[in-house]
């Protein structure tokens, strides 16, 4: 199965055409894929609410301001992106809260946890101490494949160490594929309903 | 009861400090106090996380990124502030999802709607749709009280047109008294106990 990544990738909220920008001019393509994957979980949650199946909203990206000129309204004239200490994502279901990360890997045998920041670890464990349901969605954009991987599973993964990554025998093994169409284009919340629920 | 409200407010993350200026340069002393009621709900959220009793962060707010100079590092030169269309806060405690919006109102008579978007009541009616737990809390600066009035409380009056506020005696008697201390300043995770869990 092959990913086809539309074109013309919609505009996002808060300067994520930037953001994608900078790291197309930084030369990390992979990182491209990931703001694309980004933009279609975007859409799967557009379908969500639309269809008011469930409400998961995106958190912005923190930016530091440090310089706002007033002359005409406001503007910033200078500022810096700065890391989420949480998750990209979440919301509610039933009532039930969650929280998850959207992350693509564009390599065959593993899902590298270099990327992963310690707060977002300990985050993911906040959200499952307080009940909540946390989880990755990894898109596997080599083998054409997106599953969803328990919190719990990335967090024993991250402090086994000094394993920096996490075999693709055990996201398949582990995790629960994604199923992928036009509209939602990744239906994760079928397998929260099916896994996640207790 | 008075509120004694901090000299110094501790910097908030994602150029809150930024936004305190701009109020207090367009000369909106409510808005100054709005903010350190922000910061004190910030501080007692940070206070529920450090003793482990629920998780609740802040949405930073959201920036339309324009323009960034990539001559060294990553700096951005041109962005504007943008409105919030959901609320400030949302969280998870023993499993449920928690979304509130904080909110400061000088006058003794009653809360004003009208800087509460369109958006955000539609935001707050999904919540409810899907099972979450949503109020706001209000600062009723004039009489030295906090009380938390039920999403549902203030969708009502702001869709009974032509009412443009709630009325203080509303927001008295269906209100819930937020006790406030030391630590946390607000004490709002004891009301959702006490009235908002099924």
């Amino acid at each position: 199965m092959t990913i086809h990544y539309p074109k013309g990738i919609k505009p996002l909220p808060e300067g994520k055409g930037v953001k994608k920008s900078k790291k197309l001019h930084l030369g990390h393509s992979a990182a491209n894929r990931g703001m694309g994957f980004e933009a279609d979980i975007n859409e799967s949650n557009a379908y969500y609410l639309e269809h008011d199946l469930c409400l998961v909203t995106k958190r912005p990206t923190p930016i530091n301001v440090v310089k706002v000129d007033y002359t005409h309204g406001a503007k910033i004239t200078q500022a810096y992106f700065e890391t989420q200490s949480t998750t990209d994502y979440n919301g509610v279901y039933e009532g039930h809260y969650l929280d998850f990360e959207a992350k693509s890997t564009q390599s065959k045998t593993s899902f590298p946890l270099h990327n992963i920041p310690p707060q977002q670890i300990d985050h993911l464990k906040r959200v499952l101490r307080h009940g909540g349901i946390a989880f990755f969605i990894i898109n596997c954009y080599a083998i054409g494949q997106t599953y969803i991987l328990a919190a719990k599973d990335v967090i024993d993964f991250y402090e086994a160490k000094p394993r920096a990554s996490i075999p693709m025998k055990d996201i398949l093994s582990k995790g629960y594929l994604v199923k992928e169409g036009y509209n939602p284009r990744y239906d994760y919340l079928a397998v929260v309903k099916a896994h996640f629920l207790k």
